[in-house]
C-alpha cells in the first residue's frame, strides 16, 4: 500500500536541546510539496557538522531539530514538479544543492549554488518556510536541508543524487560529505601531476580522503602531518609514505617540509580548521608553481595572515567546498568509480567507515570540541 | 672595425652614491666572458625599481653602480659557449633570466629560474663574480645583471631576448619590464573571460597594462581603482570602463565593487605594492569562480592578512613575477604580437611611454619614495 501523499509515523533520532543526548522517538513526517522528495534513509553516519550544531557552541540554537547529513536511502515519493527522480530511485541526500539555474550552478567553477548552497540556519523547507517533522503536532526543525536521523526525511530535489541501484548504500553512504570533500580537494583542486609530492595536513576522515586522491593521481610522495601520531599508521592505508608530526621539531613545520623535499611540495591540502596550518600548508608549497588548497572550516575570529612575497614568488593559494563537486551532477559519477575501490582491497570500507567513527566518537574530537 | 675582444670606452650613467644625482661619464666595458654578450644599448627607459637601488633605503647599498634595465639594443660581440645570438641580434635585456635547464625554467607553470632569476644583491657577473664596468681601473657594480645606463653592457646570454629586427627598439623596449609584467598578469595568470569583469588596482604602467590585457581577453567591464584620481583619464586609453577611488567611500572598496557588481568581479589584478590594495583586490572576486593575482611588491615587514573564509567560499589568490613569462622563450612573441598594437592607434605608444615617463619623474613618486 502506497503510503504517497499520506503522513508517515516513524523513528528519528530528535535533538530537544544543545548537547542533551538525542532520543528515538516516533514522529511524523508529512508529504514532500512542490519540489521536495520524501526519502527512506537506509544508512546514515556521523559526521562533524552534526555534533558542532547539536553542542550549538557559538550559533543560533535551533532545537527540537533532526540532525544528520551523511547518508544513503531509496526514495518513496515525489511533491509537485520532480521529475528527476521517481520512487524507488537510490539517492544520497546532500547538505549543499544544486538548482541548476543560478550563475554558480552555469559556471564550471563553482559549485555554491545561489538557492540552494549549505545554510545551517535554516530549519524549515524552502517553498514554505515550513517544517514536515513534528511529534504531537509540535514542529521539529531540518538540518542543512537533509535531517537524515530518521527513518524519513523530506529534502529538496536539488538536494538528492540519484546514483547507480547497484551501489551498495551502506558503503557509498559516506561519500555525501567529508569523503567527497577531501577527495575532490585533491583530484579537482590540488590536482598533483603523476610523480609530484603532496602534503596533507590533517589526518581525519577528510585528510586521508586528500591522501587517497593523491594516491589516484599516482603522486610519488605524500606527505602525512598531524598532531596526533596514531593517525599515521591508519594513513598509510590511503597512500601515505611519509609522516610529520609538528611537535616533533622546534621549526616550523613548513620549514620541515621545504627542507625534506628540496625547497617544497607540489601541492598542498589543509584538512584540519586550523589557521596555523593553513599557514604552513600554504608556505610549505614550492615557488614557482606550488599550490595549497584550503578545506578546514576556521572559527569565525580566525585570521589568515602571511606575507605577501610568498604570493609574488608564484603561489596559488585556493580554498574549496565540498571538493568542488556539484553534488547533483557530479556526485553519482564518484558513487560509480569509488564503490569498486570501497569493496576492493585498496580501501577497505571498514577501515574507512570505522575511522570516520572514530575519528569522530573515540578520538576525543566531539569531548574536545 | 670590429671592437669584439677588446675592451670599449664609452658613456655611462653612473651612480656613485645612494640618492646622489647619476653623472655621465666615459667608463671602460670589458669583452664578454663566457655565456655572456655585450650589447649596444639604444633605448632605455626608467622603471621605479631603478629608483629604489639608486634610494638605497632599507637594502644593503651597492655603490658606484651602473642602473637601468628597461631597454633594447644590438649585440656587439659575444663570449665563449654563446650560440643563441650572434653580433647584429637585436635583444632586449632582460632583469630576470631563463637557463633553460633548471626545474622552474623546465616547469611550464614557472619563470622563476634557480640560476637566473632576478637578484638584487649581485654586483658582478655569474661566471667570476667580477665586474664588467670600471672607471679608470675603479670596478663599477651590475645592477639586476642588465646595466643598461650605459651605451654599452655585458648581459649573461640567459638574459638577452632576441627579438624581430623589424620591430622599432625605441617602442618594444617598455616590453622588457612594468608592460609585460602587467598585461602578462591579466592575460596569464588571471585570463579574465570574455564579457567578464575586471578589477584593476593601481594605475601606474603596470596597471595600465594590465587594464590593456583586460580589454585584449574582450572583458565587458574594467574597473580601474587608484588613489589619485588623476590616472583615470590615462587609464580610459588602456580600456577601464569606471572608475572608483577609495577615497571618495565611507566603506571599504571591496563592499563598493561588490555592490557594483553584483558579488564581485571575475578576476582583479593588484599593481600597487600596498597591502591594503592586495587584502581589497583579494575580497573583491566573487565567490565560486574569482580569481586575485598580485603584481605590487611589497616591503620586507608587510602582511597580507584575511579570514579563511574568504578562500574557502571558492577564491582562488595567486601572484606572479614578470607576468609569469618566461624572458627567452616568451618575450620575442609579446614583441611580435603588440609592436602592431604599440604602433596603431589601439595603444597609442607616446602616452604608452610618456606615462611611463610620468609616473616615474613627474607625480611625485621619486621624491615621495
Ligand atoms: N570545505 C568543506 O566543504 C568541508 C567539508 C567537510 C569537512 N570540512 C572540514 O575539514 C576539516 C577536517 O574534517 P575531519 O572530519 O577530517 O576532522 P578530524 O577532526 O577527524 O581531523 C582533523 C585532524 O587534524 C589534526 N590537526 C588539528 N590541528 C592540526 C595542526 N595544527 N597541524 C596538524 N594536524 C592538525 C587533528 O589531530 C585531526 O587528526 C574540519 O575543519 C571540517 O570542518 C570541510
Ligand atoms: N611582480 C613583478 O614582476 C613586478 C614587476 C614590475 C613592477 N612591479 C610592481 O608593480 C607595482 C606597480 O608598479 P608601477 O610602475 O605601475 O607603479 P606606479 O607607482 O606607477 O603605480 C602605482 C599606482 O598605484 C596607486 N596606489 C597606491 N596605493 C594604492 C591603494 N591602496 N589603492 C589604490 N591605488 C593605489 C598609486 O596612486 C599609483 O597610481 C609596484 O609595486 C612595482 O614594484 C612588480
Ligand atoms: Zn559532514
Ligand atoms: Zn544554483
Ligand atoms: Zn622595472
Ligand atoms: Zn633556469
Amino acid at each position: 500500500m502506497s503510503t504517497a501523499g499520506q503522513v508517515i509515523r516513524c523513528k528519528a533520532a530528535v535533538a530537544w536541546e544543545a548537547g542533551k543526548p538525542l532520543s528515538v522517538e516516533e514522529i511524523e513526517v508529512a508529504p514532500p510539496q512542490k519540489n521536495e522528495v520524501r526519502v527512506k534513509i537506509h544508512f546514515t553516519s556521523l559526521c562533524h557538522t552534526d555534533v558542532y550544531f547539536w553542542e550549538a557552541k557559538g550559533q543560533n540554537p535551533l532545537f527540537p531539530r533532526i540532525l544528520g547529513h551523511e547518508a544513503g536511502g531509496v526514495v518513496e515519493s515525489v511533491g509537485e514538479g520532480v521529475t528527476d527522480v521517481e520512487p524507488g530511485d537510490h539517492v544520497l541526500p546532500i547538505f549543499t544543492g544544486e538548482c541548476k539555474e543560478c550563475p554558480h550552478c552555469l559556471s564550471e567553477a563553482s559549485n555554491m549554488c545561489d538557492l540552494l548552497r549549505i545554510n545551517t540556519e535554516r530549519g524549515g523547507m524552502l517553498h514554505d518556510g515550513q517544517t514536515r517533522f513534528s511529534k504531537d503536532g509540535k514542529p521539529i526543525y531540518h538540518f542543512l536541508g537533509t535531517s537524515t536521523f530518521s527513518e524519513y526525511t523530506v529534502v529538496h530535489v536539488g538536494q538528492v543524487a540519484k546514483i547507480n541501484p547497484e551501489a551498495p548504500l551502506d558503503k557509498v553512504c559516506v561519500l555525501s560529505c567529508g569523503m567527497s570533500t577531501g577527495f575532490g580537494a585533491t583530484v579537482n583542486v590540488a590536482k598533483p601531476k603523476k610523480g609530484g609530492s603532496v602534503a596533507v595536513f590533517g589526518l581525519g576522515a577528510v585528510g586521508l580522503a586528500a591522501a587517497e586522491g593523491a594516491r589516484v593521481c599516482e603522486a610519488s610522495r605524500i606527505i602525512g602531518i598531524d598532531l596526533n601520531p596514531n593517525r599515521f599508521e591508519e594513513a598509510k592505508k590511503f597512500g601515505c609514505t611519509e609522516f610529520v608530526n609538528p611537535k616533533d621539531h622546534n621549526k616550523a613545520v613548513q620549514e620541515v617540509i621545504s627542507e625534506m623535499t628540496g625547497g617544497g611540495v607540489d601541492c598542498s591540502i589543509e584538512c584540519t580548521g586550523s589557521t596555523q596550518a593553513m599557514v604552513s600548508a600554504f608556505e610549505c608549497v614550492h615557488d614557482g608553481w606550488g599550490v595549497a588548497v584550503l578545506v578546514g572550516v576556521p572559527s569565525r575570529d580566525d585570521s589568515f595572515k602571511t606575507h605577501p612575497i610568498h604570493f609574488l614568488n608564484e603561489r596559488t593559494l585556493r580554498g574549496t567546498f565540498f571538493g568542488n563537486y556539484k553534488p547533483l551532477s557530479d556526485i553519482p559519477g564518484v558513487v560509480e568509480k569509488s564503490w569498486n575501490w570501497i569493496n576492493s582491497s585498496l580501501i577497505l570500507s571498514h577501515s574507512w567507515i570505522s575511522t570516520r567513527r572514530s575519528s569522530t566518537c573515540c578520538e576525543g574530537r566531539v569531548c574536545d570540541a
